[in-house]
């Protein structure tokens, strides 16, 4: 009776909340745990190829950049079930003491093939693809496709991004609109691989390594009464470090701020420092920004710029410059980190080739309605011109005979890593130049062209017709993987 | 040269990028501390009160379900800074060593209001109310807006979904497309909270005790010639457990799959077991399903349930429903996890008095082009007809008198719990029993008839028209707050 007092009355500490490495085993689905114990049972834990892949590119996506990866590789090293994680299962009344100790002693052994972090692929091509006895390759399905799939989301959002400024730099801004605080570190990751030039996202930063943005918010403004003071304040506070000085003019009325900023330049002037520009957070940005661009030159700060944010993206920035909006740099928030019109992605991981009961490997597809899948030990051929522009992907069984460049590059062999990672710097800059080859009209968005028809009169709308299309990047499946597919299609209508 | 060497061929160890506890604090942007900087040098680390609050409903949603709080106080209770984040920080060359070490020694001691996590909330109504000395309550913004966007982007979407299953159980299955594997720990809680039935999610189940579920995937299916073998083993491993028995029967072809099902139910009779159900996850679900149910009927197998998933959202569980659709359970993954038709919150987090040069408190208001924030020291009140439906809610300044419930508790003092927070499973309930008393026109989204013109002929097409509105909840602001809001107005356009 005491003791259930105690229990009662002892206050249970709130839960942060963040997963931690030794439950990363457990972030599965249940259903992997009860399909391996039916492995286990039927000695079916047996050598299995999955292809890790989306089916099809997400709206407005052209290409994905495939990001992730070294996250992955992490996991498949250090995976592994702790006692309280085994003793959990235990009171779940499912398994079995035999299946609850294979379970204690799981490791990934595998072997694994990716693309290189970065690199841009296509529906149906494998960004990983994995070989294991059933109950390693099976286990690991859920936390590699949350991983990959969240940072190819970004990646592929960020790359357009960054590319809609043409050359401008783009600060991830994303960190509060993220999916938590976990998502967030990764967020900042995915956006700097695909081009960003910094995050906001100091934990991100020291992480890894990428370089850290930030000025001010309008709280600060608002904890004065003059807008000039805090302005002032954070001058001083920061003119003798490195942290480029960027004050933020739209808390009250973007103009009059504009003005208090001049002040405080000129003031800067006089000590022979220099403020490095202004942020514009709200209203029509491509106007104020002339506006404000207007009053700078007329003072003679010709070298102050001026940053934008705002829930901005890739169309509003190419709209903005298109309009000859004077913004020197933008901050991306909450549709970068959510890739806000295609927050999800359609990855997935299929069996491609298992062993049968006589020891033989034979190859595996899904004929689900809707969802089918490609068989085989696969490898993706890249095909370029000679400018090194890319033409088209082969997909292909891998004792094929192709041309082409092979993206799928072995990283694994019996759960051990091949060779050193690339860092991070070395992985965006791999990611920008590959971009860079994919075909122009496959990286563009359709075009419209406006008509003017209201001018005509006769009561006709002005509208907007297609001037161009997108062209989609050729994607072909191998004669010899065909062949297989019609065989195992006809071995199923028997 | 030696030691270069030594350090180029060290194999950077892959980094599996889960934030960590230790971290925790540095999870902000960094103009939260140029921010902290300014207010330190500049004798302003004073008293101020920040609001956390969503600026608008996000689209398809009429009210929210606020969730994530517990996971805010730990972080306010554990957040602090390591040896390694502040080395992190001098190496930036930012910040002066008195800032350093003021950082060395930061933690939250402020006070916490918050609503009560499952409270049905809407535009413009704190769901957090912080206050402290300005230094504390800046630090904090990014990491809490992070969690609670997300936890309530979560819940707001899957109390929706469960609503339109009718009673009928939803499981989570969302794991393999939320935002990496942190977002999808913090999925499963706030997906429970809003009226789930359980998860597929192993590391949920553990962490926060919710029911898991799941039984089998296309891959078990896959590893066998015949789809009756994996069927029968499956019932075999778990036939004496109280893993209910699911066959996912659509690999192949969905009338086949049903057909064997009834094979091992058959079977399962023999031994006196039963089979629990099917599952369907391709397909024309409602079709199928009638079709499975029919043949389960001929057969005598009127006890299995068939469970759906796909790509499941409110309106797809609502229209099959409605078209008669014999479906028992629902799993839900994507649409859910990352809230597809609405995958951010506008959450944002705002001063609302801060503390004057002479030391008095004074209200604050952001008046930025479509961005103004309501000043001052505020209260929530919720007011119910004699049947216990909620029929307004009141925005209020904290010293006014207001009838009904005040929605903000104190739930922390001097940066200390003020009491027990409830378990997952009270908060679960308590969601039900309030979004039950939101007003149905408030709950329901717009209706529309349908108009068959086309039987009449002259080429007229059939169409929807609206037939009942969405009625959205009254949220009032009170007289005292006008009264200031008209005061702040008129002294910022002296």
């Amino acid at each position: 009776m005491e003791a259930q007092n105690a229990l009662e009355t002892r206050v249970r500490e709130p839960d942060m909340g963040l997963l931690k490495e030794e439950d990363a085993a457990m972030l599965t689905d249940l259903y992997q745990l009860t399909m391996m114990a039916c492995y286990r049972r039927d000695n079916k834990d047996t050598t299995s190829t999955f292809d890790l892949f989306a089916r099809n590119l997400p709206k407005n996506r052209h290409y994905l950049v495939a990001a992730g990866l070294e996250q992955a590789i992490a996991y498949l090293q250090k995976a592994k079930f702790s006692k309280e994680g085994i003793e959990y299962l235990r009171q779940q009344n499912l398994f079995d003491e035999s299946f609850l100790s294979y379970l204690e002693g799981w490791r990934f052994k595998g072997e694994v093939y990716a693309v290189k972090e970065g690199t841009p692929v296509f529906q149906n091509e494998p960004i990983m693809r994995i070989t294991a006895p059933a109950c390693e390759v099976q286990l690991i399905e859920s936390y590699l496709l949350s991983m990959i799939n969240y940072q190819t989301t970004v990646a592929s959002k960020a790359s357009r991004i960054v590319e809609s400024a043409k050359g401008r730099p783009v600060v991830d801004f994303a960190l509060r609109r993220c999916h938590g605080p976990g998502a967030a570190l990764l967020e900042a990751r995915a956006a700097y691989i695909a081009g960003c030039a910094g995050t906001s996202n100091v934990a991100a930063g020291k992480r890894f390594g990428i370089p850290i943005k930030g000025t001010m918010a309008h709280a600060l403004v608002m904890q004065y009464d003059d807008e000039s003071e805090p302005f002032r304040v954070f001058a001083d506070t920061f003119k003798n470090t490195k942290l480029p000085l960027v004050l933020l003019i739209d808390t009250y009325d973007t103009i009059k701020g504009a003005e208090n900023a001049i002040g405080i330049a000129k003031e800067l002037e006089k000590e022979g420092k220099r403020l490095a520009g202004v942020r514009l957070d709200s209203g029509d940005l491509t106007s104020l920004s002339k506006q404000v661009r207007q009053i700078f030159d007329s003072a003679g700060l010709d070298y102050l710029t001026i940053f934008a944010s705002n829930d901005l993206n890739e169309w509003k920035i190419e709209k903005m410059l298109l309009d000859g909006a004077p913004i020197g740099a933008f901050g991306v928030g909450t549709e970068m980190g959510v890739s806000l019109d295609a927050p999800a992605l359609s990855g997935v991981y299929k069996l491609a080739e298992c062993t049968s009961r006589d020891g033989n490997l034979v190859e595996r597809m899904k004929m689900s309605e809707g969802k089918d899948t490609l068989p085989g030990r696969k490898q993706v051929y890249r095909i370029y011109d000679a400018n090194g522009r890319m033409v088209k992907d082969v997909i292909a069984l891998e004792n094929e005979q192709v041309q082409g460049e092979a993206l799928l590059v072995k990283v694994m062999e019996n759960g051990e890593l091949c060779g050193p990672l690339p860092s991070l710097q070395e992985t965006r800059t791999y990611c920008l130049e590959q971009v860079a080859r994919i075909p122009e009209a496959t990286r563009k968005d359709d075009r419209y062209l406006h008509m003017k028809l209201s001018d005509i009169g006769y009561g006709m709308q002005d509208m907007d017709i297609l001037g161009e299309r997108n062209v989609p990047y050729k994607v072909e499946v191998s004669k010899g993987l065909n062949k297989l597919i019609e065989e195992l299609k006809a071995k199923h209508r028997r």
